[in-house]
């Protein structure tokens, strides 16, 4: 067993880099609040004895070595970049306990077969910079490198540039690395293991993904003398389609539409609004789901008189995780004593994009009322420490075989 | 005849103050932009033989002499500061005009018996604090000096502050002066002449305005795992507020109503967004229908589901301008053989305020495509200088009785 002591005590340091004064955490990936715990949780591994290796697009790997080094690690981990105004939680729990693991390991003088390598993921969030999860889908070979590197924010900040000004753009070949398998903890940011009352979910997958950017150009004019029938409003425009989005994800259960963002030019009271820009965010368990989520999106944009413009700029298609893992979670579960149950992710993973190149699956613990992406995120110590219970104990069982 | 090309010069040279690269002006009041183009105002018209004066809110007024020093002055003007994205005409024409007036009046040695005061207003625009018609309204006693000193920006800047940062925070008392009429020639800003091929709009009043700031809290959360049952959305509940804001001028014609300012929190395209502010702009010929759309609002944000405030921030009622200054508006323009057409303002104007205290009246001229607060705004050489003809012509006039 970890030490859940131990282990929320980190949670609570960690919530430092970035933390807001509701409580909540803003680390945006690639800033100087990233670059900090990534400096904490790099001093944390070595003095552990881990050796540290980081990759060309940032993601950290620390390897505690095993018996035999002719095997390819065992990984565990998540990410340590947060939304904007975002919890203490998501993402950090994974690679803390993968930590705290270690720490168990050391103490109790356990020696894996395989090394354990804590990974964690360049920009999870995709709030920053699109798209999300994006270290482990250049690791995976889901996106090129080159591509990525010049994908830049709203800043106009290149990733390659971000990378190097925080000075984690490493040494180490991308995809270079191969796992046993991959084993990610991460809080469920959903209701479902509340509203069963259950202390461990079972993450048989992920669902998909569809991102859109849409771009809405009317004309400015003054608000006070322009007659409403001769008005091209690009923030009526916009309204019709977040009212859409949320009426398409209806339609389609249980799939969901999100407008994130919005950003209206110029933005000021007494001039109709001549342009804005919205981010949609769709998602489904099935693919058939989103090509129809798309194809009803698309109409709605057709049908506007308005002068829309809709680019797709991501998908991840729905993943299912390694079965073999997935029972290991499951027994494991059991074996502890903890009630669980079988979800599918709605949110996205790294996990997602690991899951194409060895074993992969994900533990969940609950969040209070449902929260992620909000400051007030919240799952309890032992909620944590059962988590990172079922990690070590699925790492060992894996290790065994 | 005051002399077009002159006039013209002017509007080119101090569109540069602010200029956008699309031919437009973003000079918002009380910045670097609004004090270099105040400078510019002031020295041209020392020049002339103008006396300034600034008082504590940063009107400007450029008095040139007349013969009777025991009579108030004339006065003529409008704004130098823009919308941001705004356009070369929309204020400074009143005011250029006016710079026009004293040359002409200068060269032709003409001596009136009134003197000549030709004002700029500070904040005409109300883009970057509220509300609109700011300096006029101080001058006129619609609101309270302290209490407009007081008003912030949206980065938290006062308008005391920023009067003082450029350096117009002046001495005079305001409304210490007094003038025998006020007269502003202004862009129409809106469809109607262009419509109806006419020169010259002889503008009778202005219609009313109320101004609402909109707060809605809704709960931020993953935009992936928050089923849609589950959700609630702020950007959701501000696009039905946009929506009801259009339906509701849509059905009190002539009544207009516009949602010109929207701003999203945390905007992150994958969470659910938690806070939006909206700023609404109301505006209605009679002060009736003002009260019914309001009332409609009201109950539009009743009926809602959501966690919405309110607030009604500002009104200005209907203006109906002085007959005897709209006749002589009426029979100079036909004098100078214009086609002329009498119409209400559907745009605010600083005259609206300046009304309560003096004989005012105000001379539009057309605007291409009825656009203002755009950056392609224009008005023709001709159309202005026929307007500042007038404006002349019915200074002379005023100045006679
Ligand atoms: N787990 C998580 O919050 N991922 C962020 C990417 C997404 O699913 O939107
Ligand atoms: N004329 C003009 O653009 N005024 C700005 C204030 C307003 O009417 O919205």
């Amino acid at each position: 067993r970890i030490n859940g002591n131990r282990l929320w005590a980190d949670i609570v340091a960690t919530a430092r880099f970035g933390g807001t004064d509701n409580g909540g955490v803003t680390r945006l990936t690639l800033t100087e609040e990233d670059r900090h715990v990534r400096d904490w949780f790099i001093a944390e591994c070595r003095s552990l004895g881990c050796t540290i290796e980081i990759d060309r697009i940032g993601n950290i790997f620390a390897t505690y070595p095993g018996e035999d080094p002719s095997l390819q690690p065992i990984a565990v981990g998540s990410h340590l970049d947060t939304q904007p105004q975002g919890g203490r939680f998501d993402g950090i729990l994974g690679v803390l306990a993968g930590v705290e693991l270690i720490r168990t390991l050391k103490e109790t003088a356990t020696v894996l077969r395989h090394g354990l390598t804590v990974v964690n993921w360049t920009n999870e969030e995709g709030s920053r910079f699109s798209p999300a999860m994006m270290g482990s889908g250049v690791f995976a070979g889901a996106s090129r490198l080159e591509a990525i590197e010049a994908v830049r924010d709203r800043d106009g900040t290149s990733v390659l540039s971000a990378l190097e000004a925080i000075g984690y753009r490493g040494e180490t070949l991308v995809g270079h690395l191969g796992f046993a398998a991959y084993v990610e903890l991460h809080i469920e940011q959903g209701p479902l293991l509340e509203a069963a009352a259950t202390e461990i979910g079972i993450v048989t997958g992920v669902q998909g993904v569809r991102w859109f950017d849409v771009s809405i150009s009317g004309t400015e004019a003054h608000a006070g003398s322009t007659p409403m029938a001769q008005r091209d409003d690009a923030l009526v425009a916009a309204s019709e389609i977040v009212l859409a989005v949320r009426d398409i994800a209806r339609r389609h259960p249980p799939g969901v539409g999100t407008v994130g963002f919005a950003s209206v030019g110029p933005n000021s009271r007494n001039v109709v609004p001549g342009s804005v820009q919205l981010q949609i965010d769709m998602r489904h368990p099935s693919e058939a789901g989103l090509d129809q989520m798309q194809a009803a999106l698309e109409q709605a944009i057709e049908a506007s008189h308005s002068n829309i413009a809709l680019r797709h700029i991501w998908s991840k298609q729905p993943v299912v995780f390694d079965p073999a893992i997935v029972d290991a979670v499951r027994a494991n579960a059991a074996a502890l004593g903890l009630s669980a149950t079988e979800v599918v992710s709605g949110a996205g993973h790294d996990a997602a994009h690991i899951a194409g190149i060895c074993p992969t699956a994900m533990i969940f613990v609950p969040s209070k009322d449902g929260l992620s992406h909000n400051e007030a995120e919240y799952s309890s110590p032992e909620e944590c420490s059962r988590g990172a219970d079922v990690l070590l104990q699925t790492v060992l069982q894996i290790d065994l075989k």
